[in-house]
């Protein structure tokens, strides 16, 4: 398993009326995190497009237990659990900094698509990186 | 059933560099859409906020077939199929104007939480709304 | 002069905990009104766009003197005066639907960009359409 | 004077189909250090905030040379010159990480509105913060 945290501290911009985190806000915190997590692994998202390979989402979940609020500090948990063959998966757990309660979590899927606009397999590229963590291939 | 059509239309701010809209963007159209579909039954979010209820969303799901383009019109349906009892489920539907193909799909799911932020059962003023629409009560 | 007035509806997405519009918002209201400016005089900034010209934002100005609310309904009236030699000057002003008192003003400057990155100024097919409206060249 | 630098990485949700930073995201990026910038001196916006002041933006300016791109890293760079009578004035400066070109400037003025909603002078707490840095006061 692969997992990175990436810490956000949360401003005016993302809290609404409720005076919490817009819902839509998280998706952009998993953005950031797994890119985050992919560098981490030798995989940045500039050198995969460079490769022609891009990486869209085909779906997204969120569950929202409580919201995060303004000037908090709070951890977006990127993981990554197996080696993808035509798709990959992504969990992401967010919860303040220093407690354990999970404000959020959610997961994201993303196709591999050439510079046809096609859906392909993992590129060797990808996989590679990936076998050089320990993951091994499962599920479709 | 109820359902709502909501017209977007797509500019620079929604897109990003793969030349289609960003992943997140999709959860604010569908909440204009919800908004609307309430407020077309009687149920403003203002006034429903003015009655001491808020509905936050505890729950979001995205399927992405295909990405809408900056200047394309597109439609977000939402659709309210039973009353809900402790929590309100809303389905979207996002196509492009004249064509059915979803590009889309989705939904979210929302509590009632009174002022005192406990969650509670559907108040009789929204409940009343949905059984004038001919909606019937299923589920938990 | 040439003249718009582009209707947005607020939503949750732009309010913020002091429960106004938060004040980025108002630069994505700003760029749907010009983009339909441009448009109602033949201007679609795709069809620009596919001529090799693009009009990046070189400055951006706003005076906040009250903010719009969660479900009210606004105008953003965009203007633009004279025809652009070097830069495309417009102006913004947004008001309540049915009121007088503007919330806010501001403008933006773009210039015009060739597909070798290059500032030019403007191209015929878009000051022929100035023209058309009656607008006459001034300024540097 | 009184500055702050804020680092900032570039991720998808900011990159328009330009391929470049869209032009609104940088009035949040000015936000996230402006916050910085006055926790560092002992003025969390919470705090005020809970002290009946609240600092809306009442104006907004930026000029754009070059913009940045996706995965790059940024310092937004914010600054107090004089001590804020009626308003307070901060300046922004954005470049690269280990650059000197300025990629954007810009600046916001922000009044003190109390729990009436009156527009008042700064109040105690926030000039004896910038007394402490030394600031002296000039202007309206």
């Amino acid at each position: 398993m692969i997992s990175h945290d990436h810490l956000v501290k949360i401003y005016y911009k993302d809290v609404d009326q409720m005076g919490i985190v817009y819902y839509s806000r998280y998706l952009e915190y998993f953005e950031a995190s797994r890119t985050e997590l992919l560098a981490s692994i030798g995989l940045g998202v500039t050198d995969i497009e460079k490769n022609g390979i891009i990486l869209p989402v085909i779906s997204s979940h969120c569950e929202y237990s409580r919201g995060a609020k303004f000037e908090q500090k709070i951890t977006v948990r990127s993981k990554i659990s197996s080696i993808p063959r035509s798709r990959l998966h992504i969990d992401y757990y967010v919860f303040l900094n220093n407690e354990r309660e999970i404000l959020v979590s959610g997961y994201t899927e993303h196709a591999f698509i050439n510079d046809k606009g096609v859906a392909v397999r993992a590129p060797k590229m990808i996989l590679d990186c990936f076998r050089q963590e320990g993951l091994v291939a499962i599920g479709k």
